[in-house]
């Protein structure tokens, strides 16, 4: 596929998920795209799966950083060296600390364009590429400080790749990722270390409720640790009102009144959380089914659910200790929990009651 | 169905979700079951639903108190009132407190047995109760204080109940739920109650961190207050241990090696919670698959893990802002993960590389 871009060759350092999923998408859409990495193996294999010509820095008319924000300033030294001196874009999940770098290294300011494509969470590496990660995702840039060319270039590259481009500025969404990202780590990651050494039989007792909340502490701490540090700023004036809003509630912790009132706070920040989409939280409903934890038993609920024109927004499976059945929980639109589950009982199915 | 137990009539005092269901399992053995509650309504549906003749209190061999912590001091009242002295059980979801009240009451405490059915997340009142509900579930009980009659009591009704008997102090269960229930509770309310007057743009950027870390704040606040304030004296301690962890942190938050240990430490403790059926948790795979957001989707996807003999261990589903695709990742075994890729990868699916 060939498509109108106002570039014909980029040049992408940094040959991780990230770097090689643009390459491959770019290449894709018949471009020359050169991929660079300090890590020569991670380079060629990602020249290879994108199987592109290559060409110099030089001679690119986009360049883009996908590196870790600790190789930032290296690849800032790269481009300057090869004295590129078209459109420059990056994509690091933090962007305050490259735009102060950019500003420092000397380069032109306007040609940099600081992005932050929000993708690519489940897997790592150039192996794991995908010319399709970025399909429908919304891309952050911040064109504060661009000129026209760098701004136009990057749409381009973003609605080429299938992403929607969303314009703050880098503080704003330094703000907005400390508050939605950053801070949902560190918390995560706090609420789990408390189990450590903890007896293995109160570990036991653990129900969905730990499970989900400490999920996301089993991220990987050498890509975190950059992220909070270079993010330090943004994220610290948030923990010390979480820090307050703690001591508070251990002041408070034999009042009833205050403990209900401390829970629905959280029910209304929980509640403002958009749902899919780009919409509101939907309203939906939740269909609890009991299922034998076997082969088959998904696929024959989901085939009921198709039988039935009904579309499944959401769902969770829990198990129990020494449980060999689960309660698989479906949220539905209310309409389509009274359908489906009139239609699950119909047909032998263990439906309890659906609760919004 | 008949069962051979060492009771035939039964009281349960609170038609909710945990007593209704209590009762519909019993009559469902062939006991004769009355069902007592404040509320005239909700006592007439559970007495409906499990169509149990009814007697008196006082010619009870057990009752069962399954009313809010709250109420069971007044449950304490009716049973020393009717001159029942046989053995009388408690399912609330704090220990100390009901076995301190006893003590206070100045009824038989051997004839007491606290208990705690660890079920019924999902669905409440009388009218969502099912005989089913404590199938394979654990059934704390505190058997220190109880004579002889009462533990086996206890353990016939959890027993016929279809659930498995985890014998705790009461200190120690209070303890324990405060760890692994309480605490993430009360740690994902605190955080959801950080996004309150945050900027709509801001939420709008929220990813599965967010929304899984945040999912139990929308817990209901009429029960949590009661649960907290009962089990104060265990939670804050851990409250207080979490407080100055947070301190530590945020003093931390730009040397990346104290960060990065601290993720590190999170790790651990994720990885300390047992998996399903009481074992450890297990080594999962997780296969991340493309599907496009509409019916039928998940219904041909696991018809597929059927006929590939799959067991699903877990599965979750990530929709982004604007996104009319969804990413599927299931959970599997290592083996089963490499049939499953193969298996979906020749049917046309769109298979991402697997991570553990």
């Amino acid at each position: 596929m060939s498509v109108n871009l106002p570039f014909s060759r980029v040049t992408v350092i940094g040959s991780g998920l990230i770097g090689t999923s643009i390459g491959l998408a770019l290449s894709q859409r018949g471009l020359e795209v050169t991929m660079r990495d300090q890590d020569a193996r991670a380079q060629g294999i990602a020249q290879a799966l994108i199987g592109s010509k290559t060409h110099e820095i030089a001679e690119s008319e986009l360049v883009i950083s996908a590196v870790p924000l600790s190789a930032f300033s290296s690849v800032l030294k790269l481009v300057k060296e090869s004295t590129f001196g078209e459109v420059f874009i990056d994509v690091a999940s933090v962007k305050t600390k490259p735009v102060l770098e950019v500003f420092a290294s000397g380069l032109e300011q306007g040609n940099f364009l600081p992005t932050h494509p929000m993708a690519g969470r489940e897997v790592g590496g150039a192996e794991s590429a995908r010319a399709d990660l970025f399909e429908g995702r919304p891309w952050i840039i911040d064109s504060s400080q661009s000129n026209s060319q760098a701004i136009s270039y990057g749409i381009a590259l973003i609605e080429a790749l299938g992403a929607f481009v969303i314009d703050i500025p880098a503080a704003a969404h330094d703000q907005a990722v400390a508050l939605v990202s950053h801070l949902p780590q560190l918390v995560s990651s706090l609420l789990a270390k408390q189990l450590v050494g903890k007896p293995e039989e109160w570990l036991g007792l653990a129900g969905a409720g730990l499970r989900d909340t400490t999920r996301i502490a089993a991220s990987d701490s050498g890509l975190w640790k950059e992220i909070i540090t270079a993010n330090s700023a943004a994220i610290t004036p948030l923990l010390r009102k979480l820090s307050s809003d703690l001591t508070a509630l251990i002041e408070n912790l034999t009042d009833e009144n205050r403990i209900a009132e401390f829970i629905s706070e959280g029910q209304v920040g929980r509640a403002a959380i958009p749902g899919k989409h780009g919409g509101k939280a939907r309203e939906y409903t939740f269909l609890p089914i009991v299922i034998e934890d076997k082969p088959g038993q998904l696929a024959a609920i989901f085939e009921e659910c198709a039988k039935a024109s009904v579309n499944i927004e959401d769902l969770s499976i829990e198990h129990s200790p020494g449980q060999e059945t689960g309660l698989i929980t479906l949220a539905v639109s209310a309409s389509d929990a009274v359908k489906l589950s009139e239609h699950l009982r119909s047909h032998g199915w263990d439906v309890h009651s659906p609760r919004s």
